[in-house]
């Protein structure tokens, strides 16, 4: 684990925290903690700090905490992603909240497949701890926001403007569209939403509302890829244009 | 699938081949083809063309194939990984090869765990079958060549240069370095040679042993990722920063 995460609730309000789950099994078996011994801390949405080992007797191990004061920044790129197959949910969980996403948006579209809503994959008590995953992972503690919406035409014509932030708004089409450096060149965008389409694509009038709804194209070439890869390799070029913007 | 993959020795002289497995359970049952039907195909290493299903009498469906006169351009990224837990090394060999990789080089490092190289994950018999998903998937033809290195500085000091052409060579390392396309910016790189460590980084002599062997830092920010994610960021950033330098 590059990052202890801790639940807000967790934590005394000296600073104190005890673990005696899993957490506190991996600092004792793996990590072989010793009193004194310091790691990396986070408190999930909260912020990053050190944590002390002050005691490892028994099942439980006694932390005292140091935070800094301020949590770190939200990720500036959200997706909306049209539902894949469960399996393929299932591995994206981690990677998304590790390479940095404020808020997943997961759709239905007309090349989804209704039964994909119907599994344990989109419940938080499945996703939440793969999140979690993630973030400790890549040393962040800002837990991305997940909602999934089963009607494409009312996500984005009634809810998607008071779901998130104002911000550049680009569609992923295979083929189509300029790369995400040159959409993004010269324009200083605070945030980013992102919309990956199913394995099969949008349709006509999928693509057709998210143009009317401000969202511009943009490709990554020729190559199709299946819609995990598409995620991380689109949320990869997406950071690093705004990385170029700053 | 995106593309049917014919190999070689399956196709008769004249442009006839006749599929008897499941890539003909999947014509006849998925797409329902009927005599005339075209699709995309291509030939593993040769070209891409058109495939015009003749007949689908009984188990077989016989093809009558048109092929461009040259196969497209091998992928201009070769790889340098090393490996990661058999799990997640599984999970990438469609990924890379649906991105477009001419070489992967598996090695050994400080921070890999020997019995890694004792899994099936690295047998042909395993990963082509993968490969070959990850191709049909991006609509490709060329098949990354894999080799597997149990010795890290023999790899690098005696092998390296005869596996792979001439070419930049980048590591990838946490945090530091400039990002990709500063690291390819106005050098017209032919090849691309990409160095990505294990979970826990390179250590000290190895960074050291690249360095020495040519190649120049690269970082993707301060997020620590897990090896695939990482493969599959990188390999997006140097193929967009290799489609602006032409």
């Amino acid at each position: 684990v590059n990052l202890l995460l801790l639940e807000p609730g967790e934590l005394q309000p000296d600073g104190r925290a005890r673990l005696a789950d899993g957490r506190a099994t991996h600092l004792r078996t793996v990590l072989k903690v010793a009193p004194g011994h310091q790691l990396r801390a986070g408190v999930l949405d909260g912020p990053l700090g050190v944590a002390t080992v002050e005691s490892n007797e028994g099942d439980a191990v006694d932390l005292r905490c140091a935070f800094e004061p301020a949590a770190p920044p939200a990720p500036r790129v959200d997706l909306l992603l049209a539902l894949p197959r469960p399996k393929v949910m299932r591995r994206l969980w981690a990677q998304l909240a590790a390479l940095g996403v404020g808020r997943v948006v997961l759709t239905n579209a007309a090349r989804v497949e209704r039964h994909y809503f119907d599994t344990h994959v989109l419940t938080p008590a499945c996703y939440r701890p793969l999140l979690v995953e993630g973030l400790q992972q890549a040393r962040d503690t800002r837990l991305p926001r997940v909602t999934v919406h089963r009607q494409f035409r009312i996500l984005v014509e009634d809810e998607l403007d008071g779901l998130v932030a104002r911000g550049v708004r680009l569609v992923a089409h295979p083929g189509a569209g300029p790369r995400p450096a040159e959409a993004l060149a010269g324009g200083r965008a605070a945030r980013v939403l992102l919309a990956i389409g199913p394995e099969g694509g949008w349709n006509d009038f999928e693509l057709r509302l998210l143009h009317e709804r401000g969202f511009g194209a943009v490709g990554i070439g020729a190559r199709t890829l299946r819609s995990d890869t598409a995620c991380v390799a689109l949320l990869a070029l997406v950071h690093d244009a705004l990385r170029t913007c700053d």
